[in-house]
């Protein structure tokens, strides 16, 4: 099997998965109990929000533990619904921000949304006037899933931050955290999203950074974990594992970042000596590394997808989340390429683990595709 | 170690572990891709699906994956919110229902409390009369986490179906699923929510059940995943971890049940044998096997609590979620005991790994803080 599919979810590392049997294993204590056996959960619990918070710029009392990127997005737009005026968005975002943004709307939330340009770049100009006089909320994502593009995150939280100082700039960064160097200080976000099965950790874990003078009200109650604003029992071993997937990510990531880079250079240099015309979706000197959202001239995304599937090759056609709906990618549409070039393209994701002779087979297979399906037209 | 807390959280038995390695290791695909390798993860999506299905008696198709026991239980609350005209809880809910009802109740929500005897029973006799004319949802816990006592949650049903046939009936059956046989259709319930980690599963994974006919809004929106109503990359490892841990424990339930009740009689022989006055909190004739809240005469339960720790047992003061805040339990308050009981009270939950020296260790030093107490005010 090739797996070219890392925006979706990551292979787990070494070091998050030793964690993750060894926490199950021995560490099921209940960090909320009073007795050493607990206190030792509750430890462990502790050292990762301090791991994480360190590889984030952030301090320790700023990490908040979700069950992953989904719900952290949920609990910003959805507790904005008591704090703020206004929900600005981009037209990009994933659905764990747009679909939560719909629903407050209906329940009478001012919204507006950003548009992006061809190259996936969330215009600002306009955002300026969108902020004066009131209390807003401003989700911009920070690394497109689909295209990889990074938006101007500092930027766009100066502007928030200096014309409506009331207000709150969050990112989801969910295809950041772990792949680039974040701090979040020197970003000035006030919200920060991540989900640590995207930076081969496990499912169903992440985080919510909220800067310490920051209020939001919980989306989860019950117990009163994580300071009141998180209920449910801790789920230590998925924490501890996460951090450990995260410190491993960072400890390593200028050598991933060369070997993906490297990778992505062989591939589209291979496309190119094959003879296949393709145009790569989003900007190119905007985009982060790994990430190639391509249209293959007179391709059909999904044959080609199924194709490459018979051949033990994992692409996708832009989010695993709506790759079942046959709506066509919203992030593409916003870019406004039009139908053809849509349906041409697909979405090939570079991880840590792939290998050169993996990117060789990939493009053998889309050659082939490339040359029966011309013949098919000609 | 010596783990008295079987309530709070439960060691994973080895078919849940070796179900979460293995996963974990080998099948990491996004469960909603289009590729084989996705396919497979969808595969062991549903195989747990069915097997959860079978072992409470519901189909597939009802069965709702979550974070958690908290997750499921605001969930229910929280959407309630567009459905119905009132909600109608009992005294000693868990605070992951107690918390949200409080919210929505300062939303304008009409919320009614049932009380509690002096054993723990939730006192059923104006229930029809809150049911008639409004649309409702009735929340009362199967199994009370403190005391262990089961309610009559088919008669509960029953009232409310009978007098409110557009009305809701949920149960918190977190303490219960995995430990008794449970069946959603003869129990009548439309919505019922369970946690991995109660009954030797993993944590941060539970499920909620709702029957086919019942409308619930989501709570987390975002990619789709579980048919619109629960949002966020399906945990696969822990959601196939959780199947194989309720798999095993329903296969063991006799034996299991057996080897508790003998434990939990030893316990209380030999506290009788041993001259301890006490007395158990809770209707003896209607608690669950395993969960002994009970007061000692003349202890301070924090110092008892703290002397057994000392000798690396652990127990707790009641629920773990609230151990930390000094306020005394919720639900002895509510079933009427006096300071005294409660602050001499301790929770002993036996599980499926205790032994019978475990029993004796426990009873000894119990044994050992009882006299030294009695020395100390005499």
């Amino acid at each position: 099997m090739i797996y070219f599919d890392n925006a979706a979810t990551t292979e787990m590392c070494e070091p998050a998965l030793s964690a993750l049997v060894e926490v199950s294993k021995t560490q099921y204590g209940n960090a909320s109990t009073l007795y050493g056996y607990g206190r030792k959960a509750k430890e462990l619990l502790e050292e990762a929000r301090g791991i994480i918070a360190q590889c984030i710029g952030a301090d320790a009392d700023e990490i908040f533990f979700t069950s992953g990127g989904t719900e952290s997005d949920n609990w910003v737009i959805n507790q904005a619904r008591h704090s703020v005026d206004r929900i600005i968005v981009s037209d990009i975002e994933h659905h764990a921000i747009l679909h939560p943004v719909a629903r407050v709307k209906e329940e009478g939330m001012d919204v507006i949304f950003l548009p992006v340009d061809e190259g996936c770049n969330v215009i600002q100009d306009s955002l300026q006037s969108k902020l004066e006089g009131k209390k807003v909320l401003v989700s911009v994502m920070f690394q497109n899933n689909e295209t990889g593009v990074i938006q101007d995150i500092s930027s766009l939280a100066d502007t928030v931050h200096k014309y409506s100082p009331e207000s709150f700039f969050h990112t989801d960064a969910v295809q950041a955290i772990g792949h680039r160097r974040i701090n979040v200080h020197e970003l000035g976000v006030d919200m920060l999203s991540a989900s640590a099965h995207k930076f081969n950790g496990p499912k169903g874990i992440g985080f919510l950074y909220i800067r310490r003078d920051c209020q939001l009200l919980p989306l989860i109650l019950g117990g009163g974990q994580e300071k009141g604003l998180r209920s449910g029992t801790e789920n230590i071993a998925g924490i501890y594992s996460m951090a450990k997937a995260l410190e491993d990510n960072i400890a390593l990531l200028e050598e991933n970042e060369n070997h993906i880079k490297f990778l992505e250079e062989i591939f589209l240099c291979e496309l190119s000596r094959s003879d296949i015309s393709y145009k790569i979706n989003g900007d190119v000197n905007k985009k982060a590394i790994g990430i190639i959202n391509i249209a293959i001239e007179g391709a059909d995304g999904e044959g080609l997808l199924n194709m490459l599937d018979m051949h033990d090759i994992c692409v996708s056609m832009g989010s695993a989340c709506n790759s079942k709906s046959k709506e066509q990618s919203h992030v593409l549409l916003a870019m406004g390429l039009d139908e053809d070039r849509i349906n041409s393209s697909i979405r090939i994701s570079i991880g840590r683990y792939n290998k050169e002779e993996e990117i060789i087979e990939l493009v053998k297979w889309i050659k082939k595709y490339y040359e029966l399906s011309n013949i098919a037209r000609a």
